[in-house]
């Protein structure tokens, strides 16, 4: 067992979870920034994921979010899953608009979270308000690393 | 301006969408059965939609049932936008799973509408409740293609 | 510990919630059926539930179906809450209404349930669709009563 | 038609909505304050309101924070009515608490707006966050009174 600090155990898991997630890595997401209960992402509306008048599916900005809520609520180390998810579509991204999810945690109690990932675009326009909710289960994403103290 | 049956409506409308649906194409979506208010599409869960446990990642199934809702609230040939999306995952889906999403209308008054997306898999086994909110806007997916009567 | 049959754990698991259950008893709600994973309640609009226009609050429209998921999912005799809840109001209820919530399970997997209520008035016309997602935690609700087999 | 100021056109329509809305007053909620997209309400956890174990049904819970949210996306003197609401229970209220409901614009949007509504106790612990989606539709609360400029 490795006791390291709380800010090297969520980069930790991050990129643990990143190297394994295919569907965010082919869909060209990139991590901007993790910390323990938050994480930013980026992603850039391809071509393959608007339709005829170039507007994304709103399935792809969920996943952004999604991705983001994740990484968010894993960074303390301990295996997280999500028990629901709900959006909120504001305004439509566009094709080549780059999108950022910020994942913030509103309450972590127990083993129960709630946390908020907020959708901009590159101008800062609000595209979509998610709002999920995380539930802890048994194991860790890297196992045998825990904090200090 | 034709007109035409309901049936014929919907499947017209689909098949305009889904012709310029990148994103559903690429993630290798199938368009089961359109009627008027209901759509069942289904979707093969690929190694690039998977993590390091191979399994499903939230928001493609998200938006598998998300294209079903799609699919179904347009099925009047009147232009429809999604207001909200909520989704409680049940099950995980694993690589190589074949998914069915079956969107049903609950109930439509005037331009609002709420449909639930229920996502299974092969085995009938239910992977994710899907309850969407609907919001009928201006202009028409086939312009000129209305009803009889 | 008495063993017995499901219908009768859902009844007096229902009995003794109602008993102790202020708020649904002051708001005049009665139960009209319970089975296991299933309730069904009723409720009148009254002239301290309305606003100037005679509508219902929403809220009191929520909380007849919130009372009717807890019975519903806690049919068990098993201690269960919710841990989120998702309501859409489709038409609104009137002075001297008679509402009918109508608690039917959608999925009960391990600990976690998904539910989903309907709210309609006296004409069988929809009010709201409400879905509610559970836990079950420890503790029964009527100690040392277990079902059969 | 009479202009006024923002603020001056918040407090009017809250006043009126208050005098009217007998749900909200026989639960004996108070508005602290309300100011354009925003409201502050309180309610004391009373003996009615409670269940055997002295915690607060939910759908109460829920029914202040939608009252908050009701005077908040109200307060441009439009009327404006949910189209849905979700809410997230993180600690229960007890008997006595005095519970406050803090609605906060996040977005207006033509006519549809996003709210969010953290419920939290005298203690400052948050008891439920909720979060409304907002339409406006046909007529004023207080007819003829109109934003300067």
């Amino acid at each position: 067992m490795t006791e390291t600090d709380p800010q090297t155990i969520a980069e930790a898991a991050a990129d643990a979870m990143f190297e394994k997630d295919n569907a965010s890595r082919a869909l060209g997401m990139a991590i901007e920034e993790v910390r323990p209960g938050y994480a930013r992402l980026t992603m850039t509306v391809r071509e393959d994921m608007v339709n005829g008048h170039a507007i994304c599916h709103g399935g792809l900005i969920f996943t952004l979010a999604d991705s983001a809520f994740a990484f968010g609520c894993n960074s303390y180390n301990k295996a997280t899953v999500a028990s629901g998810c709900e959006i909120a579509f504001v305004a439509p991204a566009k094709l080549g608009d780059r999108l950022t999810a910020e994942c913030r945690e509103r309450v972590l109690r127990g083993r129960s979270g709630v946390y908020d990932i907020d959708v901009t675009n590159q101008d800062g326009e609000t595209i979509a308000f998610f709002r999920g909710k995380s539930r802890q289960i048994k194991g860790e994403i890297v196992p045998g690393l825990t904090a200090v103290g």
